[in-house]
């Protein structure tokens, strides 16, 4: 749906290209992409929008367009003419898409020409900052949900056309199906939807709104039955018509609930249509929900069969950002790090393999380890920042999650559909135990330096400070 | 940038177009657009996304492969043929981009075929419950800035190309520039941008970092000084470079500080840079601000001249989404509400217009009144619930809100620039009283109904009731 061109950064990715362009234009960077801490104070994320990235690099130029408005920036005709010819042709190494992620441990790695890795910065962590936040924000819905089924209706709330890629990202963190028809096109996931208030309240009568709907819609049959008197009207209402269609052979697939107390609402509803021989029926239900809500309608018992989930799952509320980094670990084959006064925002030198430890039973065992990427294996790992901690890794395996996506600004990997990743996705976050899970003060996922990385980022700290 | 197609919608807009399509095609139909609450706990709002709505009104079109793609939702052959001719040819009547608004009294107003005003819903509530948010953070986070230059950075936190149209909403609610290349090509907004740590740490020394930059910025120079060490080296080397640039006759332009305490570091380095001559030399901060910080950092005297603001900007936090909804007020000439539990949620029938009630200084009194469109004058208005209250209206100057922006489909306004927009607001805000700005318990613009409004809904409700 979406042509990005390359202007689509910050402008001092320019800048900063241009003063390279003037000065060390042959030289070349590797940028790890990370974040710093689990979005929802969650005990892990999901990442997502890789595969949107290959796409994008795969094509990112600067219109003609473009380049004309760069000149009122004052930037130089032989830096224009460069960013007129400019390609991507870098080198990423990244986890896999839909894969259980935490913080401060790099999560994808861009390696290349110093000018072409900084003017991609932005589009990189503007799309999957987004997506990982609300592929993890889906997710912890699809926790509290167990096996309902999960509907993404938030487009009229999403950020302008954001929307779109929340739509993928919450189909990878495990919701069934959007209403939102440009995105189930393009990405492949199922659509659906049910009525609107206006519907019901543009004919005199409800039942016969009803039985209009009920004649006429095009797949699944859901009456919204709260718009006079759930109880009273919707639902008996809804009934009249689930018996008519029955005379004709069809069955009415289901009723939603879209305010009030939703947990009383489903239960006298459930019981009014199973009194009425009609247990089929599903029951929709909607209004400002998030894991929490779900994770109490479940806890009551709350007979509701599908959720509708919309703003609070497209916007990655409260959080509405992750706050994903883009940081500077090697140039021109020198490691490099960034100090901060907070030590553990200080940043991990060089390129790096991340190993996932797996244990007996086949679980993720609770800490990933970090080495060079020139280290075949990882013997020991240590404690980023306390010397009495260490652990033996030999009875692990050992994956490694990063892996060469793309080479030469070609990806290596074949296009992935959204249902495979969040396939993946699944099968990955059931090897996660369940005390990573659970939203109030998950376990800590942790983290271990090889010896060799540890005594490089240690050394590169102690020149700094001097 | 983007280019939207009619499939940007939910899906069930479709399913009940079908119904329309095959049971009343020819029905008019009335829309009502407004919000329940002013975001952010604020006292007002500020309107924005008209512009981009017309637009995107006056284009919209299911592409081929869209109509494709419907018929696996099983829609009927002669419903995919009116979709492939759709067009929106209906009206819109609409307070002004850039105006002030409150909640519960229509900001806009659909009229026109009941399939077309459908199927537009939702990128109308998408476009402009999203702009009218961040406008209204960026109005927030001018209010605290005073006359400070307020620069957007939020595009590697936004809500993917979201951030495409959080930029042009930040520059309506009072920012000055934006590092979003493409937004500030597109919307004709400045653009700026200072430069990134990873640029220094490309380097062995920060002073040479800084003296390349000098030499080879395209623009203004602003030199990042946190990298290390603020006061010990960043300052100092910047100071270097500002005296080696007098000495060719230019002018640094300003350092950034992006991290610590930020009033106690711009104090410092206000009185390093003094010190040297440098008074010239302009203050930028950035980390995590917003309103409320920057309220904070006005207090306290802190010398900064620029404040960067990026995520709690552009993702509209902590309230992340605007709740604008779009009612049906009229059917085929007859009027209509949606009825709720709770009164305040009880929607206005028919065609209505708002007027604004200016008081003798020529500034905002404080309320609305709002009639039905046949209206010509209202000389009293009453509260919408309390009986007891009333208002006679006779002194005031009454301004509609209300203007036809677009009819059979063509928009009747020209095309206005972000900043004559951003201009008209800045305007408008001043008019409105500062009890209404503040923060904390901001005073309540209130509404009132003309007897003939009040009259009618009372009556549908009455009906509704029995």
């Amino acid at each position: 749906m979406f042509q990005i061109s390359a202007s689509y950064t910050d402008l001092y990715q320019l800048t900063m290209a241009q003063v390279y362009f003037k000065t060390k234009p042959e030289s070349e960077a590797v940028f790890d992409y990370y974040f710093r801490k689990n979005p929802f104070d969650g005990g892990y994320a999901i990442f997502a929008g890789l595969g949107n990235i290959l796409e994008i690099l795969e094509y990112l130029r600067f219109t003609k367009e473009d380049i004309e408005y760069l000149k009122i920036h004052g930037f130089e005709a032989d830096f224009l003419e460069y960013l007129q010819k400019f390609r991507f042709r870098g080198t990423v190494r990244s986890s896999k898409e839909g894969d259980i992620v935490f913080p401060n441990r790099p999560i994808l790695q861009v390696e290349g020409n110093i000018m072409e890795v900084q003017i991609v910065e932005t589009v990189l962590l503007n799309i999957l900052n987004f997506q990982t936040l609300i592929a993890t924000k889906a997710s912890r819905i699809r926790h509290s949900a167990g096996n309902k089924v999960l509907l993404d209706m938030g487009l009229r709330r999403a950020h302008a056309t954001g929307g779109y890629f929340a739509t993928r990202a919450a189909a990878i963190g495990g919701f069934d199906s959007t209403s939102n028809v440009k995105a189930a096109e393009d990405f492949n996931i199922p659509g659906s939807g049910t009525m609107a208030h206006s519907f019901i309240q543009s004919y005199e009568d409800e039942l016969q709104a009803f039985r209009d709907f009920a004649r006429i819609r095009n797949k699944n049959c859901v009456l919204l039955v709260d718009t006079y008197n759930t109880l009273k009207s919707g639902v008996p209402n809804a009934i009249t018509v689930a018996k008519e269609m029955e005379k004709s052979g069809e069955q009415l697939y289901g009723v939603r609930l879209d305010s009030g107390d939703l947990a009383y609402l489903a239960k006298e509803t459930r019981k009014l249509l199973d009194h009425a021989g009609l247990d089929f029926v599903k029951i929709v239900a909607s209004n400002q929900l998030d894991e929490y809500v779900i994770k109490s309608l479940e806890e009551q018992h709350a007979p509701i069969d599908i959720f509708g989930v919309g703003t609070n799952l497209v916007t990655g509320k409260p959080d509405a950002a992750l706050g994903g980094v883009y940081k500077l670990s090697e140039f021109n084959g020198e490691p490099r790090i960034k100090l901060s006064e907070n030590i553990i925002k200080i940043s991990l030198p060089s390129k790096k393999q991340v190993f996932r430890l797996i244990d007996e039973n086949g679980m993720f065992y609770g800490a990933d380890a970090i080495g060079l990427v020139s280290e075949e294996n990882i013997l020991k790992m240590f404690h980023p920042f306390d010397v009495t901690k260490n652990l033996e890794l030999e009875k692990f395996q050992k994956e490694p999650l990063l892996q060469k996506v793309m080479e030469k600004g070609k990806a290596l990997i074949p296009k992935q559909s959204v249902s495979e990743i969040a396939e993946f996705s699944r099968k990955r976050l059931a090897l996660l135990p369940e005390e990573f899970k659970r939203f109030q003060n998950p376990h800590t996922y942790k983290i271990g330096l090889s010896e060799q990385l540890k005594t490089l980022r240690d050394q590169l700290v102690l020149d700094r400070a001097q």
